[in-house]
């Protein structure tokens, strides 16, 4: 069922979601526009490749891990593992974009050194605190993986400031989130760089009146938001320097079967452009001449 | 029933409420901290009062309408009568400050030859249109009002974008949302300049479940969405140059009964701050020596 499509600047649109994102797009008007939209603003003239200097493998530092550009500009904060954009009104990141790479991944960091910590760079008003998560029932949802950072033991901490979690279900956190990030990693036997850039959700569903509402709780004394879904979007990197695939995810914040294969989460990625404000593919196609969107149909 | 106290760098923490605005600050917890808070923040050295320069009167243009700072620098538009912070995720402005006085109040503008209209400077996903207001039951609210801005007919129009407006209960808009506007106005004639800074607020309440929620209504095929409040931040210049009096407003989107005094929707600043993610009070500290905050108790 999975279609794959490759061509010099197409871009497939599937329309395939696990169940519990449907409701997603059920609430969506104008779905059908979609496709129109997205390949409307794919270029038609190729622009070059990347250069070959740009495709050597090396750790997932910083300063490498914007090549596919910037979703969004406010608030922007470098972390020795990842760049992030923060949301000051959600307490939680809007974005977070790291770059994996058998390098990043290989190292003797440990996850017992590391603790969950404020980010004292953002102003305490709109800061969340261990506090605000204690006795709320969801856990401390890494939006960068601690596992992807094993390259530096300062990369790896950097991981858990809390300007980097996100209060996230703790079912779907040790299952198939973490399956999702798995993934991830796995991803990078067959690719030259896996980008993966997480965030939360706020989506708006009907209501028994017939009009749609974002409807989200917060927690703690500093009204941490809990996001309704989270995205990740994955910027592949083919080993041969010609192109890039694209996917992008949407997971509901509640429990999800782990039998549910995650290609069932599979969404275009204007689904998430459209929900968060953000923007990816005109990024995307001035660093390429060769993207696919892999979906499932 | 209102105090008002001046200081070289002291702010009066007051806790009058509107009634329909108690239920917020009843959701939060630590509300017991908040003057000790804003207290600490105000520096114990007086740093030097504006330049002479600086307090002509003007029209209200854009170029000197940041003075006290910006709030966030997510997303900033300059416009002839305002400069404005865009949220994309919610397809309205963060914020609008604009600077009024005399000057800019005064002219030949006519807001018949004024039509709302999209802010195509806005990527299409994340750009509110027409459409989505029409029946929705919502008036499209100006954040910075069209009759502050007679100086200029493009000042005038510039009002008009839809980035400067928000989904409004259509009541609130033509009763105490304007008297609030009226009131701006009229201020300008025992102040220097009055700087409004307006924008929309989604506040958490407690639901049945004695969780805190933040619910908000979208509307139409851009979902744009629909604040549960407005806050207004009024710095307010006095006339001989010695200090600045701030009054910061939230008002619920929902019908109000005009009888209600205006100053029962007075709340701490750092209410707001709080609640929107935005930061004023260290902005303007860096202006004045002599910062008065205004509540009501």
């Amino acid at each position: 069922m999975k279609r794959w499509l490759q061509t010099g600047a197409t871009l497939l649109i599937g329309a395939g979601f696990g169940a519990s994102v449907s409701r997603l797009l059920s609430a969506r008007d104008g779905q059908e526009e979609e496709g129109a939209g997205l390949l409307s603003r794919v270029p038609v003239v190729p622009v070059p490749t990347v250069q070959a200097s740009e495709l050597t493998v090396s750790p997932g530092g910083s300063a490498v891990v914007m090549k596919y550009g910037f979703p969004s500009l406010a608030n922007i904060k470098t972390r020795e593992s990842y760049i992030t954009s923060y949301d000051p009104r959600t307490r939680t990141a809007s974005w977070v974009i790291e770059r994996l790479n058998p390098a990043s991944l290989t190292g003797p960091s440990d996850r017992k050194y590391c603790e969950f910590k404020e980010d004292d760079s953002v102003h305490e008003f709109h800061r969340a605190t261990n506090a605000d998560y204690r006795g709320s029932g969801f856990d401390r949802g890494h939006l960068a993986a601690a596992a992807n950072h094993k390259w530096s033991q300062k990369a790896m901490e950097d991981t858990f400031y809390l300007s980097n979690v996100a209060p996230q279900n703790p079912h779907l956190n040790q299952k198939t989130w973490n399956n999702l990030e798995k993934q991830c990693r796995s991803l990078t036997k067959r690719y030259l760089n896996v980008y993966v850039c997480t965030g939360p959700l706020y989506l708006p569903r009907q209501e028994a009146d017939g009009k749609l509402y974002v409807r989200y709780q917060v927690i703690g004394q500093h009204h941490v938001a809990v996001p309704t879904h989270f995205f990740k979007v994955l910027i592949l990197e083919q080993t041969d320097g010609r192109g890039v695939e694209l996917r992008s995810y949407v997971l509901p914040n509640e429990p999800i079967d782990e039998r549910v294969p995650l290609e069932r989460f599979l969404v275009p990625i204007e689904t998430i452009e459209r929900a968060s404000g953000l923007l990816f593919v005109p990024n995307i196609m001035k660093r390429t001449s060769s993207l696919q969107a892999i979906t499932n149909r």
